[in-house]
């Protein structure tokens, strides 16, 4: 990963040899003509969007695409429709327009968007340039960069997909002024988690400047969108497959995975579920004797006034450990785990009592808890 | 590509640096137990098969698999089946079974099955491990080995896909003897198509001994076979992605997935489309002045005595040409066809007499040619 500041465009590079690419983040370069054409060679682009998006972003960034054949394919929204049905959808559109190898397929909205323009990216012709332009706080925070995509399988979260990267990602963090607050707290989840797995200073100023966070304040947005693309690109450039430390932006996720997939992606976003998937890992940590109960009850704290939820009244945990052994990270049949040693340490481990995890989900799952 | 050989099995690698891997080749290695354990690691194994593969050969690689959890999906035979509705079917098999990242996805039947199969590896849980047993010539000659993995769509062959190399190839060329006839004459298009790119010598061989391979003479079909894995692993390991050389082996393809498409998928199998789609290649090469009307000649004729297709009478010549320009080696707009300068000298081009091509195609399509 490499930083540059120029006179108006925050500029990152994930560093991946012949694939690196460019994060460029600005308040407002969604409209400016000609921002892409440097990582954008495809005459023909098929922009993915949805309905709420799109017809905030979509005339902006027509603007910025000039010149070029462009096809929208607007989607449902929300995670209940990042399906292989969907992406479909998308392909046909790919292929009744005649797009060939040449052409560009760009995702603008938030993780969903992403994730399944990715797939689809990434299997049209068996690859094809791929383009994000992140709208949420959590596509910019953290599904935009590193090139994971895929859609959802009703047995599980993102089991179908594909590492596909970007030819470039743009975050124009004016987007965020439209974000509902809903969305906004489900994002924070994601640079919580950067927090605790690798930089405990992001965690206390987070401690520090939440309320300025919540209150949508630019500079605040902007630092932490900043700081979690570095930290981000930093990991997915040294180990891009998830072949050891990438595993570590897991954290919680194993957790949420579960509870989206147990309500069948309707009742929680992404990010919500993460929110409550951190408490978990954090007491789960602290069952096993590896996180003090200190450390444990300042992530509660942080994920409950970022008005996140902390436990999960409409999932049994029972239910919630079958969705759990499905999960990706399942190897030989034991469920790994993203642990805390401290915030600001984390690291994987499959090899804890189980009777710790069976205590950890009877405490945050469940109607008893109400 | 190196090439050794043990006391049974004769083996070829394809080198292509941490993905290198083994093509094993001998008669009756399907059964032979423990065979494939150096690069079998998993413990669950998918296999996917179709109901006229499986009941003939599904008792022997579970024999040579032993001790291993095992789950047969069966589907239906034929080209028309390689959909994304199928991929989903194996998609869903894998997850009920609840199959870990850690588990492999074995392939047992001709293109259809090795192509599904490795899109259903390469997409589950972002890519599992994935091995190839090719019980046709033509999975045997080309197919299996290269990486090449998807499904076609109603628009096109092949559309949606990844590469994806398999752990290794295992050809037990005593299942030729169960091939149907005309499946062994659609393998020779691909024999043949080799000797056009780049071996002269091959395509004389094929020549004299044709009446050998058409018989199923055993060491006639296993020359042909190592003879053929030797010049594609070559090849792909020079290329893996298709930027250069890989696309020689097109030759014929672009005018036979057009015809496959342009017939649904359901009159002709790949090979017989590949095998008129060769002839015209070579039409089109003599009409644009580069091959001699003598080796022409020599194409139609080795194409004829092979017992395939040397038009497609029931395709109109616009409706192929339609078919053609959606084909994944369009580029800025224009059909690039792989050409022949000789008998084992190809090329690429883009650049030649519109009139060439629409000459061609009239020549080797529609009703009026009976």
């Amino acid at each position: 990963m490499s930083c540059a500041r120029g006179e108006h465009v925050h500029t990152l590079n994930v560093e991946l040899r012949s694939r690196s690419y460019p994060v460029l983040i600005d308040a407002g370069i969604l409209g400016r003509p000609g921002v892409l054409d440097p990582q954008l060679a495809a005459r023909d682009v098929l922009i993915v969007s949805n309905t709420t998006v799109a017809p905030l972003y979509l005339p902006a960034l027509s603007a910025t695409l000039q010149s070029r054949r462009l096809v929208p394919v607007i989607l449902p929204d929300g995670e209940a429709h990042k399906t292989l049905g969907n992406l479909s959808r998308v392909l046909d559109v790919l292929v009744a327009n005649r797009f060939g190898r040449d052409c560009a397929v760009l995702a603008l909205g938030g993780g969903v968007v992403g994730d399944l323009a990715g797939f689809a990216a990434a299997s049209y012709q068996r690859g094809v340039a791929f383009l994000q332009v992140p709208t949420t706080l959590l596509a910019q925070v953290d599904s935009a960069v590193g090139g994971k995509t895929g859609v959802n399988h009703p047995g599980g979260k993102n089991l179908i997909g594909a590492f596909h990267q970007p030819a470039a990602v743009m975050i124009d963090t004016r987007t965020l002024t439209t974000l509902p607050a809903r969305e906004l707290r489900a994002g924070l989840a994601e640079v919580i988690k950067y927090g605790l797995i690798c930089d405990a200073a992001l965690f206390a100023w987070l401690e520090a400047h939440l309320d300025a966070l919540l209150a949508g304040d630019p500079g605040a947005l902007a630092h932490v969108i900043r700081r979690s693309c570095e930290i981000k690109a930093a990991i997915v450039g040294r180990d891009e497959r998830e072949q050891g430390e990438r595993a570590l932006l897991n954290l919680g996720h194993t957790f949420g995975h579960a509870l989206e997939a147990a309500t069948a992606y309707k009742e929680w976003l992404h990010g919500e579920a993460v929110g409550a998937g951190l408490v978990m890992a954090a007491a789960m940590s602290q069952a096993c004797g590896y996180l003090s109960a200190a450390d444990a009850a300042r992530v509660r704290q942080l994920v409950e006034r970022a008005g996140l939820p902390a436990h999960a009244a409409s999932v049994e945990p029972q239910a919630l450990l079958e969705h759990m052994r499905i999960d990706k990270k399942v190897k030989g049949g034991r469920i790994r785990l993203v642990l805390l040693r401290a915030i600001g340490t984390a690291f994987i481990s499959d090899d804890y009592p189980q009777g710790a995890l069976r205590s950890t989900l009877a405490a945050h799952c469940g109607a008893a808890r109400r």
